[in-house]
């Protein structure tokens, strides 16, 4: 059994703005004859902040605003704080995110924007985790820790309910793994409402403590990181999540960075797709194994589209 | 009156699949600074064909189903051809596009893909319409003539619905405007059912027939057309959806190709859309009279992102 709960996520639905909602699901063929298997795209970047994080939030904010708390603070790398900014704006929150001065311009600047105050630490994620715990005791207010705090992987699970009420003849979701949550909520709802779908998770070879934690089935941290997957560099696996991961996960996969730009330049030349590189892994997944998915049909999750305009051009030139 | 009835608009969502319903309609932060105004979105680009134009390939196609019919044809720019081969392909029907062989190679290459016959011409779009007349004629089989058929607009014309049911505060709709059908549908709803909206027509300067129509009262033809938004550039509007269009459009303007060109640019780089030129039309009427949509509430519509990858990478860099 995992943390979650089908019917809680089919209720916290109601938390969440319904412009996060009912994304997009439907059938790429322009990226077939490159891929070798049926694609279907699950849209989560047309949206305020072009990503999925806000499902959650959503939640997060909307229970915050209901027991009367003005303010919350999360560490993030980008994505999580931009949703976390636009869901607390709208209930009248004080944000505070924390985010590594490494992160991309844009998503900070996209921070500020949405009326956040934006700490800036000099290491990288899980330094900010840090740095958002500290600022949480020192003013006594609501810390979300991504992954780990079930809003977040309910809010993701969301994107599971309305594949399985969609119900396409889908054989296998590719899920991109950072924190975990993503894939342990979409994942919980595969395993419990089609639980013959194939639930596989990929990491930047770059950044594989999940990965190699999942393998392993305990906990394995590494020093660095190095991937243009900015969104899902974490170090530090959180364990009660890779406990739910090793329940819903099926396989987790490692691939290169020239695969995940493969990525990139196929989703915008053969689909008119924007995505950051973390929404690319599940198609370099696939460019990397043509023969796992040869003739099955595919969702890939295109979780967000944050990138910098320069760094774009550069990765699909 | 126009030749449209909203109600029959409504009906007619029934014979669309959902795959081309409801599609994302939300506020982008991201590019109003270089703006000056509210910017929403309406993306028609995230399904099987990349444009809204299977709206209307799937009314005509269901119907054609329905009757017994089994082959159809049209003239196209591209993107309704595809659409047309999509509806047509999942019905079992023949179909056969008639195209410019001057059209972009992407919008030829997936109307092939999606099993239509492609017939192409020496000539530009009027030229792919006497031909596909000559088709339908010769083999006793529908024609399907774009804006002209009602089907086509009214199948646009779902868009109108899906905007004023989810009733944003909203001032203005930007429409691109080719041959009409987009313009005069969404127009007829926001007019029968949002009268307070102001509905503003875009073509490019280097193919302004249908504008000059508008604003001369009069069909206005030209001889030649000259822009890279090739979804729109008609030379002979239709009378009967000109007289449409003087009832429901409160403005028609012509912008240059260097606006169209920075549209696009804009929507990559501040809100991660790939569009087409047509789809930027919405965006370049904004860069081209700010002080003309301050302080109010704009919905574009992104109608299409069709584009060849090397044209699209040379307008964008």
């Amino acid at each position: 059994m995992t943390r979650l709960d089908t019917a809680s996520i089919r209720a916290a639905r109601q938390w969440i703005d319904p412009t996060f909602l009912d994304t997009p699901l439907y059938r790429c063929e322009g990226l077939e004859p490159d891929l070798g298997c049926a694609v279907s795209i699950k849209l989560e970047t047309a949206n305020p902040v072009r990503s999925f994080k806000a499902r959650g939030t959503e939640i997060v904010a909307s229970s915050l605003a209901g027991n009367g708390s003005s303010a919350v603070v999360c560490a993030s790398a980008g994505n999580l704080g931009q949703a976390l900014a636009w869901s607390g704006r709208g209930r009248g929150l004080d944000v505070t995110v924390v985010a590594s001065r490494f992160a991309p311009a844009v998503k900070l600047e996209r921070i500020r924007a949405l009326d956040a105050k934006l700490e800036l630490v000099d290491g990288d994620i899980e330094a900010a985790r840090d740095r958002a715990a500290a600022i949480a005791r020192r003013d006594g207010i609501r810390l979300v820790e991504d992954s780990l705090d079930l809003e977040t992987c309910e809010g993701a699970a969301t994107i599971g309910l309305e594949l399985v009420d969609a119900a396409p003849p889908f054989d296998v979701v590719l899920i991109a793994l950072g924190g975990g949550a993503m894939a342990t909520g979409v994942g919980h709802v595969l395993k419990d409402c089609a639980p013959g779908v194939e639930v596989v998770c990929v990491q930047p070879l770059g950044a594989p403590a999940m990965t190699h934690s999942w393998h392993q089935r305990r906990v394995v941290t590494t020093d660095s990181t190095e991937t243009i997957a900015d969104g899902v560099a974490g170090r530090y696996p959180i364990p009660a999540v890779l406990d739910d991961l090793l329940l819903v996960a099926d396989d987790a996969v490692l691939v290169k960075e020239a695969s995940i730009i493969a990525g990139m330049r196929l989703l915008l030349d053969r689909a008119g797709l924007v995505v950051e590189p973390s929404a690319a892994l599940g198609v370099a997944a696939i460019l990397e194994n043509r023969e796992r998915f040869a003739g099955r049909h595919v969702v890939t999750i295109v979780c967000g589209s944050n990138v910098d305009p320069a760094d774009y051009r550069r990765w699909v030139d």
